[in-house]
């Protein structure tokens, strides 16, 4: 089922007719979460639900990352042409769940902007499973019942001196064959800039890197380079972009601690993110430059499709929507035959910095 | 190490310099070997071994597939505009072997076009081995022995009334660990129209079987059917393209007749792809039909990269060329969130033809 509001957020009033046709038809529920109006759609859990287990880590992961969407397409929106908002696009999975997908696309600012949120549950085979953990304990069983939270987001600009931004947070529990629970978070934000400005990358690490600190200053170095060690085209041994943070299997803290942890991480994406896009979005370029981020996007489709554990998973979940999958690759890419840029240029920097990743801050 | 003929075929006065550069200065072995002068660069195994193994299946298969790369690219230079002509990259491996891209890119008539020969040896991880192998007997060992010789290309034209096509022919030999010798050969040709022109399909269908028939009528239908199969873009539901013949594993008979059997449907790859290029060409189109090829060409990209095996073993290979196994990606690829052709529309007729693959003779 896909219901689609064209552009709009969803106000109370529309929040309370979806939540009628849906079936729930108690108002007091929605007058008691105030956040949920300022979402772009009715959450996927039933607003009866949300309440009622309020404290239930799915509840608070749900709340948390239909927030961080709006708030994100929002603060988007405001350096786009005010007749271009994004498309949101509500949809529900056979299987169980469902999510909310929001879309720009052929903007001013934006080429492509892709802010998905997911949440959804079932039966799953152990092999999609294991693509969603990047390593430790062993899964015991064939098909595991499983919940999984997240937003995913990648934006990519018109501007080719605006960089590309891609995050991702999520919560995963399975139970195992024997009745144990497993739980873990995973994500990251990290940066793909067409042309390196050093002063822009430190602004992006440093914030991220505030963000980590207040939790543990273990945890940007260790991110950072889980990170540039996770984006590599390894083909190519070059780096996607010019890193970030990236963690998974999350899980050495109370649960709360490790939420809180993912909670700041997402909150930084903004202040990171959009302050580079401000400054970017109407610089002038040159075909040639246009030509040369259509080639790096080539290099994000490739490692998307051919590494990214996110993307893997979701094309062999059953009944995984692939348009919100692959909502992440760009409107246009380009590959040429020995493309190589010259020495000295700008487009040589970065590739030299894409081959050897530094410390930033 | 790169050698490269730029646009020109390799005389026979050439040809011996970078056999005497080489360290093969035996002048007789190349009068003794008069096909070799009208390859688009010097085979990869030294002639004298080319001689002196003339009986050999690898031996064999490498002068099938320089003498089809050869006859190929001529065929396709001669519906080009005479002022572009394939460019020829000779390299090696440094683990063994090496091979000959030959590549055109941006012409008037092709977007890209890409005719790979690659003869490479060595020792493979058993996963990168199974990469190349559809089913059949279990591998024994760890790290095996292996020699592969194929040809694979992919011509993307710039007018979206040309149909893209496909063709791979490969002969692989592996070694197991306890002494066992297996060999196979494997490939198929296949084609990928923007727009549906039932009668063209009509006759590249018709040209394979006939080369299949002469060998056994059971290979047509047996061989259809599983490149309608293999040719599936999983996750979207469709095929590829309209398909055409796919086999691997092919080792039923002798060695001899097998190779004869994939001679002739190396040999058919003229017949059934030139004809169309020479029809639609100059066909006027609209920027709405270009725009159409592109979207076509990210399923394209997607299947290559997430799904088909001859990338997968490349980029999974120590040593690889990559500029050569992603020589079939296209120059530009486009992917749109949630779009669908009108019904009604050549766009939905292809799609629906996509979705439903039928008999075409």
């Amino acid at each position: 089922m896909l219901v689609r509001f064209a552009g709009l957020g969803l106000g109370a009033a529309t929040l309370t007719t979806v939540a009628a046709a849906s079936g729930n038809s108690n108002v007091d529920v929605l007058t008691s979460s105030p956040d949920v109006s300022s979402f772009m759609a009715e959450p996927v859990t039933p607003l009866s639900t949300l309440v009622k287990d309020k404290d239930d880590m799915k509840v608070k992961m749900e709340m948390l990352i239909m927030k961080i969407q709006a708030d994100f397409c929002r603060a988007l929106e405001n350096e786009e042409d005010p007749s271009k908002k994004f498309i949101v696009d509500r949809w529900t999975r056979a299987e169980g769940g469902g999510g909310v997908t929001c879309v720009i696309q052929n903007g001013k600012t934006f080429e492509k902007a892709g802010v998905n949120v997911s949440v959804v549950h079932g039966i799953l085979p152990v092999d999609a499973v294991r693509q969603m953990k990047a390593r430790g304990k062993e899964l015991i069983g064939k098909e595991l019942p499983f919940f999984a939270a997240g937003i995913s987001s990648v934006i990519h600009p018109s501007n080719p001196h605006v960089p590309t931004v891609h995050f991702n947070y999520r919560y995963f529990e399975v139970t195992q064959e024997n009745g144990e629970k497993m739980w873990w978070f995973g994500g990251g934000t990290d940066l793909t800039p067409y042309y390196l400005v050093e002063e822009d990358v430190r602004h992006f690490h440093s914030t991220l890197k505030n963000a980590c600190d207040q939790h543990d200053v273990g945890y940007y170095p260790k991110f950072k380079k889980w990170c540039d060690e996770y984006f590599l085209v390894s083909h190519r041994n070059e780096c996607r972009g010019v890193g970030g943070i990236f963690f998974d299997d999350f899980e050495m803290h109370s649960q709360e601690d490790c939420f809180k942890f993912v909670k700041s991480c997402a909150e930084s994406v903004i202040p990171s993110y959009v302050p580079l896009v401000k400054k970017h979005r109407n610089d002038p370029y040159t075909s040639a430059e246009r030509d040369w981020q259509l080639l790096r996007r080539g290099r994000y489709v490739e490692f998307n499709l051919v590494y990214d554990r996110g993307t893997k998973f979701g094309l062999y979940t059953p009944g995984a929507r692939i348009e919100s999958i692959l909502m992440s690759l760009p409107v246009y890419a380009k590959w040429e035959y020995m493309h190589s840029p010259s020495d000295g240029t700008p487009e040589a920097k970065l590739t030299e910095i894409l081959k050897n990743p530094k410390e930033w801050i």
